[in-house]
C-alpha cells in the first residue's frame, strides 16, 4: 500500500476541518443581502473539473488549496439560506448547532434502521417521540414514529399502510387480484404536495384514481364539498381508502380543518393522513398549534423537520395515531400478529417500518437541539417568522401596486405586483417575468406558485434575522424590475 | 426576541465546532480493537434524557458540558467502524475527508433534486456519472445516473422504470386495470435483498408474483435454471417484465453471471437490473472489474458509494443504460415524449426522477475525493481488502477446525466453527452463540447469516487497517468463545 493510510490520518482530518471550519465560520457571519447567483450549468461543470486531479495511477498527495476551492465553490454557488434576504423556499439557513451534530454523524456513520448499528439515534427516537406527541396528545404507548428520508417517501409510507390497512391480500397478491370490485382510491385537496398523486402511480394505485376535493376561498379542502366528492367517487365505483389533508400547503401554506376532516373519514372508514410537511412545527408554539386542531384524530401525520425545525435535510418523522399500523407500510397487514416477541434490542429497530435499510441518524440533529436549547427555540423562531409575515401581508395590504391573494396562515405568502399601465391579460407573464428579474439582479430569493391558474410571488420567511425593513426593500426591487420590464415592453409580449 | 439570534452566533459555532473536532480527532487516532458496547435501551434512554435541559418556558443558555456529554455518549455507543477489529458489516469507516465535506453540506443545506437550489451538486452529479461510466462503457450522452437515498430506494426506483416501460397504463390505471391478462411478476435470485421482494408489494404487483431463481453451487444465478424457472412461470400465467441480478449478495457477496443473464432477458423481451450496491465498487479496480463483466448490458444498476466507496450515508448512485428509462419511473411511459424543452438550469434537476423532493448533496462527499485524490483512492482500498479476504480464506482452509462455506469473490467471507466434540445437529445453534458471545465480550465486531438454512459466520473486511494477524487474532476469540460453551454445555441445548 502507498499514501492510503495517511488519507484516514488523524491529524490530516484535524487540519482538514480546520480549513473548511473558518470558511463556514465566515460564511455564517455573512448577514449580507444576497441571493442566489445562476451558473451555467456548462460553466460550473468546467469550474468543477478544472479543481479535480489529473493523477490516474496512484492515489494523489493532499492538496490544500483544491480542498479550499472547492468548499469556496460550493459556498458560493448555493442559495444563501442564511442571509436576510433569502425568502425563497422552505428550506432553511439550519442553526448552526445542528450541523455540528451532522458532523459527528457524517464521521461516525451509524446507520440507524437497526438498534445494534446505532444505539443512540435508536434511542433518542423515542424520546423525540414523546416529546412532541405531548404537542398531538396520543396516550403513552400507543402510538408510533419513525424517521425516514424526505417528506414525499413519508407520505407514500403512510399510504402505504393505509392501503394494506383497508386491502390486506394488497401485499402479497397485488392490485389485479382486486380486479371487480370496487377500484382503490386516494381523495386528496386540489393543491396537495405531488407526491401524493405519485404514490397512487408508485402503489399501483392509479393516478387517475386520485379523488380531488375541492378548496374553499382560503384554499382549504371544504369539508362540505368534500362530502358531496366522496359520493359522486362512490357512485364511479372508487372505494377512497385514504383521505389526505394538508397542514401547510405547499402554494400558500394553507390548513386543511383536520377535524372535521377526520369526522368525514371516520364516517367513510377511511384513514386520515395529514401531510404536515411544512406546517406541523406549528404544534411546537401555544399560540399557532390551533392551526392543527383536531391533529390527534389523524391515522398519521408527516413532518418534515428539516423545514421549520431548522435542521439539516433530510430530516423527516413519521407519526401513526395506532402503533400497530407503524408495522403495515411493508407487509401484509394480518402477519404482525404472528411476529415472535422481539428482543429489547430489536423492539428499537425500525428497519421493518421505514423504506431504508442503511438510514442515516437524521434524528441525532433534532434531539441535540431540544436537548441543549430546548422547546422554546424553535417556538420563538416560527412564532416570529409567522409574525412577521402577518406583518408583510398588512405592508402588501396598504400598498396600491401590489395585491394579496390570501390571508397567511403560516411563513408563507403569496402576493401579485400589479403597477399602473399594467394590463389584465399581462399579470400572468407580468409576475413570471419579474420574479426571474429579481432572481438573477442576486440580492433577494424568492419564488413563484401559480394560484387560481394565475402566477403569483412567493415569500416564505424562514430566517429570523429578515425584517420588515426587508421586505420593504424586497418591494422596492420588485417595483424596479417592475418598471424596466414596462418599459421594455416585456409585459406585453 | 431573546436569545435566538445567539444561537445562530458563527463564533459559538466556531466553539461548538472546535469541541466537538477535538472529540473526532481522539476518536479517529484510536486505532485499538474493540467492538459494539451493547447497552440496554431503556438505560441509554435514561441517560440521554438526563442530558436534556429542563427549561420549558424560554431557550436555554448553551452549556458546553451538555454537548461534549452527547458527543461522548453518541462515539461511545457507535459501532467503531474506524477500528481494525471491525469486520462486522457493510457499511464503512468513511474517509475522514469525506465527512468533513458532509459537514459543509450539513451547514450551507442546498438540498439537490433541483438545480436552482444545489448548482455545485447536480452540476458534479454529471461528472461522476461520467467518470464513472467509463469503467460501465455507454457511449456518452446516451445513459442517466441520478442519486438516491439507499439502496432499497435505488431497486425501488429501478424497479417501476421497468414496470412502466412493459405496462404503460400502469401508473394512470393502476393495478386493477390489469386484471384477466398475464400478472406482472420479477424474477430475483434465491439470495436476493429484501428491499426486491419488498418493491413488489410496494408497487402492487404482490410478493407472490416473485419468481425465486435457483443458485449454483457458487451462490450465483444459474442461467439454465433460471431459463426453466422463467418458462415455468409463462405456463402459471405470469408475465415476468424484470430480472433482478445481484453484483455482490448481502449473505456471501456472490457475483451473478450478468452477461449471461442479461442474454436470458434479452430474449424474453425482460429488463435486466443489477443490484450492485455492495460489490458495483469493484468497477473502478482494473483487477477486480471483471466481477461484473457485460454490465453494459443491464438496463439499470444500484451503487451504494457509501458501502465500498467510503463516503457516509446515504450516497446511492443509479445508473441506466437508457437515458430516457430515467424519467419512466415517475410518470407513464409515453408522456416524457411530450415534455416542452426545458431550459439549461432544468436539464440537471433530478425531481423528476427520484423520489425525493428535498434530497441531500450526497454525491459531494464522492466527488471531493475523487476530485482531490483519484481513482486509485478506492481502487487501492478495495484490491487491498478483497485480498485480505482471500487470504483469510486461506488461512481458514488451513486450519481443521473451521470450514469455509464459499470461495470469496470480494471482502464478504462466510464460515463456521466446529470445534471437535461439536455435534453436527449443534452447529448451527452453535455458530448464533459463538457470535453473540464475541459481540458481547465487544473486542470483534462480526456478523451472522444463514447459508443453506445452517448458521453461519461472517466478516465483511471494511478497514484497510485490519491484517492477517487481526483475523487470527479473531479466529483465537472465537474459539475462546466457543470451548467456554461447549464446558457450559451450550451446544447441546
Amino acid at each position: 500500500m502507498t499514501i492510503l493510510p495517511a488519507t484516514f490520518d488523524a491529524k490530516l482530518f484535524r487540519e482538514n476541518s480546520e480549513t473548511v471550519l473558518a470558511k463556514l465560520e465566515k460564511h455564517l457571519a455573512d448577514q449580507s443581502l444576497r441571493g442566489l447567483e445562476l451558473s451555467d450549468p456548462a460553466r460550473l461543470i468546467a469550474a468543477a473539473r478544472a479543481l479535480m486531479t489529473e493523477e490516474r495511477e496512484k492515489i494523489a498527495d493532499f492538496d490544500e488549496e483544491k480542498l479550499a476551492a472547492i468548499v469556496d465553490l460550493y459556498l458560493a454557488t448555493g442559495i444563501q439560506v442564511h442571509s436576510p434576504s433569502y425568502m425563497g423556499r422552505q428550506f432553511s439557513g439550519v442553526v448552526p448547532l445542528a450541523g455540528v451534530i451532522d458532523f459527528v454523524s457524517s464521521v461516525v456513520n451509524q446507520p440507524s434502521s437497526f438498534y445494534e448499528a446505532g444505539q443512540l439515534p435508536n434511542a433518542v427516537e423515542r424520546i423525540m417521540a414523546d416529546e412532541l406527541n405531548s404537542f398531538i396528545g396520543w396516550p403513552a404507548g400507543s402510538f408510533a414514529m419513525v424517521t425516514t428520508s424526505g417528506g414525499s417517501l413519508a407520505n407514500l409510507t403512510a399510504l402505504l399502510a393505509a392501503r394494506n390497512r383497508a386491502f390486506p391480500d394488497y401485499w402479497s397478491h397485488g392490485g389485479a387480484a382486486l380486479a371487480g370490485g370496487a377500484r382503490p382510491a386516494i381523495a386528496v385537496g386540489a393543491d396537495v404536495h405531488y407526491s401524493v398523486s405519485r404514490a397512487a402511480g408508485v402503489m399501483g394505485i392509479g393516478e387517475e384514481q386520485i379523488v380531488r376535493l375541492p378548496l374553499d376561498r382560503d384554499y382549504r379542502i371544504d369539508p362540505a364539498q368534500a362530502r358531496s366528492a366522496l359520493d359522486r367517487a362512490a357512485r364511479t365505483g372508487l372505494r377512497v381508502f385514504c383521505l389526505v389533508a394538508s397542514a401547510g400547503t405547499t402554494s400558500v401554506g394553507a390548513f386543511d380543518p383536520i377535524g372535521e376532516l377526520a369526522d368525514l373519514a371516520h364516517e367513510r372508514d377511511c384513514w386520515l393522513h395529514v401531510d404536515g410537511a411544512h406546517g406541523a412545527s406549528l404544534l411546537v408554539s401555544d399560540e399557532l398549534r390551533g392551526a392543527l386542531r383536531g391533529i390527534a384524530e389523524a391515522d398519521s401525520l408527516t413532518w418534515d423537520a428539516h423545514k421549520m425545525m431548522f435542521v439539516p435535510a433530510p430530516c423527516t418523522l413519521l407519526f401513526y395515531r395506532n402503533r400497530e399500523h407503524s408495522l403495515a407500510a411493508f407487509r401484509q397487514q394480518a402477519s404482525y400478529v404472528f411476529d415472535e416477541e422481539p428482543d429489547i434490542y430489536a423492539a428499537l429497530d425500525s428497519g421493518g417500518k421505514n423504506f431504508e435499510c442503511t438510514k442515516r441518524p437524521m434524528i441525532m440533529t433534532l434531539w441535540a437541539l431540544w436537548a441543549i436549547y430546548g422547546r422554546a427555540l424553535f417556538a420563538e423562531k416560527i412564532e416570529y417568522l409567522c409574525g412577521l409575515t402577518r406583518d408583510a401581508y398588512e405592508i402588501l395590504e396598504a400598498t396600491p401596486d401590489f395585491e394579496t391573494v390570501h390571508r397567511p396562515e403560516a411563513n408563507i405568502l403569496c402576493f401579485r405586483h400589479r403597477p399602473a399601465g399594467l394590463s389584465e391579460e399581462a399579470v400572468h407573464r407580468f409576475q413570471v417575468a419579474v420574479r426571474s428579474r429579481v432572481k438573477h439582479q442576486g440580492k433577494f430569493f424568492i419564488s413563484k406558485v401559480d394560484v387560481d391558474g394565475v402566477a403569483a410571488l412567493r415569500v416564505v420567511m424562514m430566517n429570523h434575522e429578515t425584517t420588515t425593513a426587508h421586505f420593504r426593500l424586497l418591494l422596492t426591487e420588485i417595483r424596479k424590475a417592475g418598471r424596466e420590464l414596462l418599459h421594455a415592453g416585456a409585459a406585453s409580449r
